[in-house]
């Protein structure tokens, strides 16, 4: 079964709001195993509208719209339907009472121009609609089906969970298929297509279950998706693939689903009752940030000093003036110097030391912009790795914050140092 | 002129993701005066992206893709239209040396599934990706041109403005029509509809103009949009309004466009030639994070202490243990004192000190989750606020970041203490 999502809207067309709804939609009916191969925007114009009626109509069994249904002279979803399957549009008496009691319980004043979102093809099922006025619309002809939805997100989510998706059970019986299920795999320390040619054969391999890799912000996220009657079903099937997977991709791979790598540190630390602490330079307070972010950080995470001034470096952290000058204040010296110093200052566990060049200003011949070293201290430890970015300050810095993360995830593990 | 977008990954039509690369793309294009008709997405399939290739050249001029630049077998976008336009894709040597070179930057190790990222049509331009591996591709045949952008919005929109936008006016110099044009107004310390009512007269009277207000994560932007020819006319024909508006808003007004209240105030600061540090808590080092967010940050940030657990707070930060048994590490007394001390420790101009509860863990009847203190300390003064936060605790921690920010904006104005 072959669904097909049309958006409605020219302050879409414009770009003027984000489209919402068809990621709304698209998650549901995947869960439902309804393919959608298409989706399209198309502004509040009719033969447009009719057009796009006429692609999806030749090429999928359900067509969704959304927006359109409300009362101006704009709203030309459900004529545009009525048209093209040769049927009237009707005002139906029972809601056209509904819609003019929900203005005076609003205590808004009427105008004649609303009596249109009463008005429904006759033998449709009517939507309704509990959040707003415009109901929705849903009729099959022939073997294909059209659901007409409004535009307003709230309106129409809680229309589809309250009618729409009933509907659907209803009308497909037997044609919804095993829903779609899938789970992600989160790694670091490994490129795209490094990681592509480590799972190359599995790629290929895999009937049922497809593998699909993206990259994200120095993340390599890999998605295992598969069709299963249930989440029982779906955990089976796929447990000799991600068995197989985990078992080569150890080193790099540090949660799943919605985990992040924040996350995965803190359950480390907290389960190997560890605290820690920072000391940045160019990242300014983001990896602290990160550390702070959960409820129940206070059990791992001490503090921080953002020490970004080579002043606050020398007097607040304590490192020797004779370092900074001798080794600069981006090396690798300091960076030891700095994850040393916050461990003993906080009388943490662990402390890291971040130092770099995020630019786009500041950089030279013999260290250029992107040159970072972070460096971990712990009391049996200290060690620091040194790191090339190539991105814009803000996506250095990002990175930098990640690969921090990682290290410390790699140090938690016993994966590094090497 | 007519464009049409073509967003392509399967990750969109599963609904995995949000499309924001279209609303950026529609929004920018509008502004060149280009009318979009029609959107589509399609997944990561050959017949189908080739299809929809078809369905849009038939109607449209301009025809730009997002998505499927990619190094893996998945990414078709290049293949299809090479294919469509009946022209081969070849290796620039040039550009392979580029992607090699980046991958040795960055300590990344090379596969050759990679080298399809530097494969062009003969006789495109070359679009540079500076935020990642898969550089974009312009051509064009006949009276049609095609445009490919990678998918990842950062290294899209970067793209866009930096390569996409000029060869749009360099091909199409007297195609582009009249312009829609706007601009943000940004405020603090005022609601969504306190500003409305303010401003309520000016809604209503403009007829060209168009004013619209939303709300953003304690912020209020207030977009003021309309057709002109070009950037002179709008600016000309929106002075009236805008200076009605600014003359009405002042103490509120922080910024404009892209502006943020991290450079508003950097800004102001820096023309005061004042220097300023922070002393966080809940805040974890989120406030500082801002402050180094810029290049050039170092002229006007020292640094910063995280201290979030009370140790910290004491020995690091040298706030008296009696002072916090006293009154809590939430209290108005503690910040002040954490101000203070940050702007002594680190010989700034400006303190700034933030204690609270972000939730969702840690309230009590008298100090419930939402309470936070954000004191600002300087020669001359010292002062400190209580807010009430009812968010979870990502928003808190970001509206406390945005709240310190405006209350030293309203400082460095001379707005505050009032």
């Amino acid at each position: 079964m072959r669904a097909e999502l049309i958006s409605v809207g020219t302050e879409l067309l414009l770009g003027q709001i984000l489209n919402t709804n068809t990621k709304f939609l698209a998650e549901e009916l995947a869960a439902l195993g309804i393919n959608i191969y298409f989706q399209t925007t198309v502004g509040d114009n009719k033969n447009r509208l009719l057009q796009t009626l006429r692609i999806a109509a030749a090429r999928a069994d359900l067509i969704i719209f959304t927006g359109g249904l409300g009362p101006t002279e704009d709203d030309l979803t459900k004529e545009i339907v009525a048209e093209f399957l040769q049927l009237p549009l009707e005002i139906v008496p029972a809601e056209l009472e509904k819609v003019k009691k929900l203005f005076k319980k609003s205590h808004l004043i009427w105008t004649d121009n609303n009596a249109k979102q009463a008005a429904f093809i006759p033998g449709s099922t009517i939507l309704k609609n509990e959040r707003g006025t415009a109901p929705g619309m849903a009729i099959q002809k022939g073997k294909k089906s059209y659901i007409m939805l409004p535009g307003p997100p709230r309106e129409m989510m809680r229309m589809y969970h309250g009618y729409v998706l009933p509907w659907i059970k209803e009308n497909y019986p037997h044609e919804l298929q095993e829903g779609l299920y899938s789970l992600v795999l989160k790694f670091m320390g490994i490129t795209e297509s490094g990681l592509e040619i480590l799972l190359e054969d599995l790629f290929h391999s895999q009937k049922e279950i497809t593998l699909a890799l993206y990259a994200k912000l120095g993340e390599i996220h890999l998605r295992i998706t598969m069709r299963a009657s249930d989440k029982e079903e779906f955990k089976k099937k796929t447990a000799p693939v991600l068995s197989e997977i985990k078992q080569r991709t150890t080193r790099y791979l540090f949660a799943q689903d919605e985990e992040t790598i924040t996350e995965a540190v803190a359950q480390l630390m907290l389960k190997k009752k560890l605290t820690i602490s920072t000391a940045e330079s160019c990242t300014g307070g983001m990896l602290a940030g990160q550390f702070t972010s959960f409820p129940g950080s206070s059990e791992l995470y001490l503090g921080s000093i953002v020490a970004y001034d080579n002043s606050v470096k020398e007097k607040l952290l304590g490192i020797p003036l004779d370092l900074l000058e001798k080794h600069g204040a981006v090396s690798r010296e300091v960076g030891l110097a700095m994850a040393e110093r916050s461990r003993v200052l906080t009388g943490s566990d662990l402390g890291i030391g971040i130092t770099g060049i995020a630019g786009p200003g500041g950089g030279t011949a013999e260290k250029p912009v992107g040159l970072v070293y972070v460096a971990l201290a712990a009391k049996d430890i200290s060690n620091c790795v040194e790191y090339h970015f190539t991105g814009d300050r803000e996506t250095n810095r990002q990175r930098i914050v990640r690969s921090a993360q990682y290290l410390i995830w790699k140090y938690l593990q016993n994966y590094w140092p090497e």
